[in-house]
């Protein structure tokens, strides 16, 4: 929307004295001219505090496009049913077209009758085609049709949701080849604790996200499984509509199997959510580790100009916004997840007023992870790796399970190994040196299996090369990863559905 | 906002066949005449993606209300400090007034370089004051200006929310009233346990409602504890201006004891949070009890018209909406308060950017509150009870627990008395028939203690009388509980602070 | 455990005055024979406040037949390497085996120093096999180890959960069948919506189950898909051992991608967890029902005594605690998937400490989930239905919707045809009768197009019969679901890993 | 427990083969001598299903110094309302004080039908005292039972973890006083921000402890406002008890104000729930500051020996186990409120058996975080500071805000300056040097209001010194902010419930 709305609405409610925006108008009059799908059995009208929260317009707004569509599946499943005329089920579809072409031009002035999108899309049909827009509802209930909308457009967000991780991707694998044999130190409980390449590194990004991807493409599955169109609302339509026929031209696998489930199913959006919630935790510890490397302390990367922003107070200031928002993800999807369950929890089966909140918690979720995406992909295109300090940080301490793995393939057993190589790392912290700094006296002393050639344990480069086990940070195992990693990202051939949905990792 | 805006952005940017209706404008362009408060130090523009990601201005600027008053405080704070003139400092305040006016009036217009509500006050300064308005910066950082504007809002949001509380409970209470002494069935497991008043009933949702109020108030208390402006970014304001005047002026208990905690602490936000999840907890159980009690089966209440909807399918339905979404309230807000305490955990001290998403939770959560809550209240007051029918649900078995007391006070121990009240309801199961109407020998077999007077004690308003007992359902309880609660909703005289806080229940 | 220890222990160290019952044991002293697997680089002691945090053998003893099982694996996978004689490759590997029949012999004595389960079982393999024990540890770590264990320990508890879900599936469907062709409502918003066979509604807990299983397929899946073992510490092994090897003598699908996302990926811990979570939630939908179908009211099932317990005071309580149970099991799930998400959000790569608490939270949801199903299929198969209530509450306002489609079917509009039976639902309220008891005037001025065959359309089997689309509740439909169903619990024969997976519902 | 029980439990029940420890003993046969609290009315046993998942006892065992507590106050309340007689009552009374020896003595053994610690007590009461015993059970419920003994538990709670965090407030004050004017980088968005004194950083995570001592203040007063004892099962006790009594005895402000409420409240157990989310976060804070710190490449602190654990890999590891596992509480409590908070959402009011698992999430955030605040305080008590390397870290970029700030006391708007300063601050990037090795020209050409003294402005000293406003981190006013934290954790004088209850921060 243009700020100019978002200003007016929210100043024009409140003065500065009261300091109580509200941010939803309020309707204090009776609808004219509503188009509400029910009503006949009520004598007097709807409460506006009741209209106020129960309006959900704003957010299924956008579920129009699949409305339509379903509208006009359902229109040719009416024809098939006997219950319309080819002529009539035809000018429905076109009536629906137009509609869809107004809703896609934005031209359409949205009433206060319009209560959500299918009253709207109703009403707009009437408009098109007079009184056959009335036929269109019958044997479908709100609570059919609301099901199958969410599917469709989930099923479409699963799509859009797998291009933006695949930037991030592909941002990745970019990086990491660009880094080419650089080494770095792996951290576990953010120690220093062995070197690796920091290929290897970039990709353990990498893989998370191909885990990401699958269950998305899993997520999206289930969203297309089962059909709730022809459920009506609980006991199934009482029109012979040909099932088979809607599934096929709506893209589903199957129709429901229940008509009470059909309608009382959320499983797919907590399916979405969960997913996102993973892809949540993966891009805070990315997030994590590079605001870690930015800081001044690492230095490993820098951020880009385009990526950070400054401080109004601090002018030397190179914040990383986009990397903290990224991690902020996590806990906010995280809070969608636990929406949706905590308020699906105990509901009797079938259709609930409560699991209308389900679209609030999976829009948001959706638009904040393709709102993070695009930026964390940026981010990560634009870093500048400064592998001077990257390998300046890599002191010989870090290769002391290399000096214990010499003592191991001199015969001593890991244990002792251990024990040795732990005592000089003690004497080298007591000298305040760094372990290969200490006299040979010092190796010898600390066991006898040492000889003259064990100092040359203690370079980084050895120690990764040693590693060439797969999955190993090894040069050539690294140089496989990252082929494996350009494969699953751009198949060779896409034979449908398979490779993408297999897990990685 | 208007519906027509709404539409048309939605509408504006996706077509029927690609299906992706993207909630957010995308500013392709370098954004002309920002008035960004960083920049010097950065060689290139900001990535759209991370303009997109970054701009909070949707979310926060329903705080500039709050941000007028704080900035007119930090102007006659920079007076105090010697920064600014006196009549600087006066041309400041005005110039705020005017923007003030401006923004209540909804005549702004934002621009795509407004990323935030500060630097949009910041502009329109400008354009009042002139080159003023660049002093009015000096000494603070938005890290200190945003939490400052946050506790603002949320005391008064605690504020508001009292009065939407206590709506609910005078309409408990006038409906506690009209119930009279009409008895029911309470549940237990729900399963009938034992015969109170409905007035007991209704008013065993007081008192949770009446400890979330304290629980506000505390809410509130905690928001206006420690004022953070003063702080700067991190390490305090390098002028001397007097906190102690800020915090008079702008309501606050204390200035914040340290300056790196006053810009990273968001419990105040988690305090408000916590309170409203269990608001939503305590409305799901309002809601479940009538909810259940408006069903055909149980039959003891009917939703009034004016807060009951239709189907669209099935022309008898009389749904009660309000009550499910208030239900499922306490789903959402449970998922805001997760969202926040997930987002904080783990950060580095002092303000990180992932803080930002607080104010999304935060009013998320506020809104839906004071959005269900109205509807709630007037949900409750419209209801009508069916007192026969009530009435008809209080079955002898449920005098059991009386029977057993007879014995009890006749001799027995507790154990044996309810050994020989539950022999007789399973002889009375079997013969299909109630307590009551058992034969004079059943009750003589079933414990020698029975007398003639046995049978009296099955009678639902002898139990009721019994329970006299402080907080118990006796008549005399009742109305003195009736009473306790008129008086904390309606206290005598208003001594600050005191009767409110204190947790009742 | 027996009762008897955890009474003395919890009892032993709290008198009555303090009432600070402590859980956990506290050992003052150093640890006498340690057989911690570092130490050689530290001076002093571990601090006891650190012992008793650290300590995690109470949490993952259970993870023992999979450490040992691992760890033959590795034996043979040193041997494949060089680094073993194939002579101690077998010593160790029957060494293994003693301490494995020791270990489920339950004769092993825990000592204070057996910081986890790999550190005791190292222990008493030294026991076994004297220094050879100390070889195996070469090459690994125990982050590659306990990733591993806990692997292969998710991928047996899928396999119980699906056995443990299917009895239950089990439970469902022969209620379904021996329900018959008895009706009873539908219910949406917990009103009374549509009839429906009684064998549909129960149904309609049958397919969440079965999408279920196919997660926690999926969930197994996933925790095989990756092998960790080989990663060692973050960087991978430095010793040749062949991964393939080890990945076909365990199981998994693949060797780890990288080594580094090897040790710090918990992805298949969060996907049985939610899993488990959607268990819970389905739970608690089932329960719901059943705890409202069997209150007073509604009547329309009675719980079978032995899953039925009583009250302490009142005796004619019949409450259903094992479905209240079931039902807080979504409470406590979705708690154990919020601990592991918030635990892991924001972790740099690779392992840290925080991440020993993911088997907290797993265990705990398996746990529950294990003891709450039995229990929930045990009490479903002994549910009785009161059919005859059932019947009863078929109320001829439910078909309101048939007597539209029956003017739709005469040529009305569904919005008229809405219209007029909604107007005929509000006139026989207000009468207080029946729908089926207005006048035929009444039908005739409603709309023109009712004839005398209208009123026929208010029987609910006619009624269920007109709903013989494919998912809805004709009886021949619904014949057809059990049959699928059936199909679904006993596939015809079993082509592995077909079937199962597909996300049915 | 003893490991050893422990570990015959866990293994005796599965072989290695099965893999499937299961971790709860199976009750096959009936009960022998069971004192079951009800029973009568059923015809059959319970199932063993049924039994193993109803069984709290080894979840509520430690309730049993408050159940006894309680037990002695209702025998007092039946003297009074003239149901016993004063010696029956004074035995009664003793016969609790033998049982609480007993239990205290770790001599009990339980049966398998002690089916929760109120039927275990009331079966060792009988063992003492005969049948008098069955006289104490009358007039009061199991549901007011338990809910009572857990607010006495939960007000202990408070107390115990209020000591535990004054423990760590004191060591934070203590390591504050002893870094005296060492100065360090304060960061935001972890990017050096500005210097601050290191006691300043310290103190910053002092006063969120605070606010907690605060809330958990507040949340034992919760837990002992309202008593429930009395309200026996929903409708009050039939007996004339006097409440007030029993509220003095046990040290409740006032009896619970209705019945129904009073078994249904599970208030207070949120309350502390969210105090100790609270807790965890704040943990997690400075927790995740600690190991940054201690990193190698920040080097700021050095983990004691005692708090450090190493690698069973690496030799060379010191890793800040106790710190992470801190962290993770975090995540772990906020797991327990969402659990009980979801499992409380949508229950119909009164009591329900869901409400049983409100214990296991109280009792596990309690005890998780009373295991990890000591092991906190131990690791900040013994940290190590290197204040030389503190020091280096203080680039002269930080003062680049004081440069700026010099400029607005030359008479510039801060927007200049801030642009001035960061342009200085390109140039220096550009150059490679630091910010106060730019020639002069530089700082003319960046603003003609640059003299010779502006390099003077690039001292952190100097910077530090200019922040003396109240809670900034002038040396003075770090001085009084340590004094004020010293009265806060010591206050002069303790009058009861003040200073302790401000919010402070």
């Amino acid at each position: 929307m243009s700020r100019l709305e978002l200003v007016k609405t929210g100043s024009g409610e409140s003065g500065v004295g009261s300091g109580s925006p509200d941010p939803l108008p309020t309707p204090d009059s009776p609808l004219p001219g509503s188009h509400k799908l029910w009503g006949g059995r009520f004598a007097g009208g709807t409460a506006p505090a009741l209209e106020r929260l129960n309006r959900s317009l704003d957010v299924d707004f956008r579920l129009w496009p699949f409305d339509v569509e379903l509208s006009k599946a359902w229109a040719v499943g009416l024809w098939s049913a006997g219950v319309l005329t080819r002529e009539d089920s035809a000018r429905l579809e076109q009536g629906l077209d137009a509609v869809g072409r107004r809703l896609a031009a934005g031209t359409v002035e949205p009433l206060p009758s319009d209560e959500d999108v299918h009253t709207l899309i109703d009403r707009l049909l009437h408009e098109e085609v007079g009184d056959l827009a009335a036929r269109l509802h019958t044997g479908r209930s709100r609570n059919d049709q609301v099901a199958t909308a969410t599917r469709l457009w989930s099923a479409d967000a699963c799509r859009r949701l797998d291009g933006a991780l695949r930037e991030l991707q592909q941002a990745l694998v970019t990086q990491a080849e660009s880094l080419g044999s650089a080494p770095m130190p792996a951290y576990t409980h953010l120690q220093r604790a062995q070197p690796v390449l920091a290929a290897h590194w970039m990709l353990a990004h990498f893989w998370p996200l191909e885990r990401d991807r699958a269950r998305l493409v899993a997520a999206g599955r289930a969203a297309s499984a089962s059909l709730p169109l022809g459920a009506g609302a609980v006991a199934g339509s009482a029109y012979p509509v040909s099932r088979v026929l809607l599934k096929e031209s709506l893209g589903f696998a199957a129709p429901s199997a229940n008509s009470i489930d059909a309608v009382g199913d959320r499983d797919f959006v907590a399916e979405l959510l969960f997913a996102l919630a993973l892809v949540g935790t993966h891009l805070s510890r990315l997030a994590e580790d590079l605001i870690l490397f930015g800081s001044s302390e690492f230095g490993f990367v820098r951020f880009g100009d385009a990526y950070s922003t400054g401080s109004s107070m601090m002018p030397q200031k190179r914040n990383p916004d986009a990397l903290e928002l990224a991690r902020a993800t996590g806990g906010r999807v995280l809070g969608d997840l636990t929406a949706l369950l905590a308020t699906m929890k105990g509901l009797p089966s079938g259709y609930n007023k409560d699991m209308q909140e389900d679209k609030r918690a999976l829009f948001d979720a959706v638009d904040a992870t393709l709102l993070v995406l695009p930026a964390a992909a940026g981010a990560v295109a634009e870093l500048t790796f400064d592998t001077a300090r990257m390998r300046a940080a890599l002191t010989s301490g870090m290769m002391a399970t290399d000096l214990a793995d010499y003592l191991v393939r001199k015969g001593a057993t890991f244990r002792e190994a251990h024990a040795a190589a732990g005592s000089l790392v003690r004497q080298a912290e007591e000298r305040g040196c760094e372990l290969d700094a200490l006299p040979a006296e010092a190796f010898a002393a600390a066991h006898p299996l040492f000889g003259d050639d064990a100092r040359a344990m203690l370079s980084p480069d050895a120690s990764i090369a040693l590693r060439e086990i797969d999955g190993g940070t090894g040069p050539a195992a690294v140089r496989a990863q990252l082929a494996h990693a350009k494969e699953v990202l751009h198949p060779p051939k896409l034979t449908p559905g398979n490779g993408v949905a297999a897990i990685v990792g």
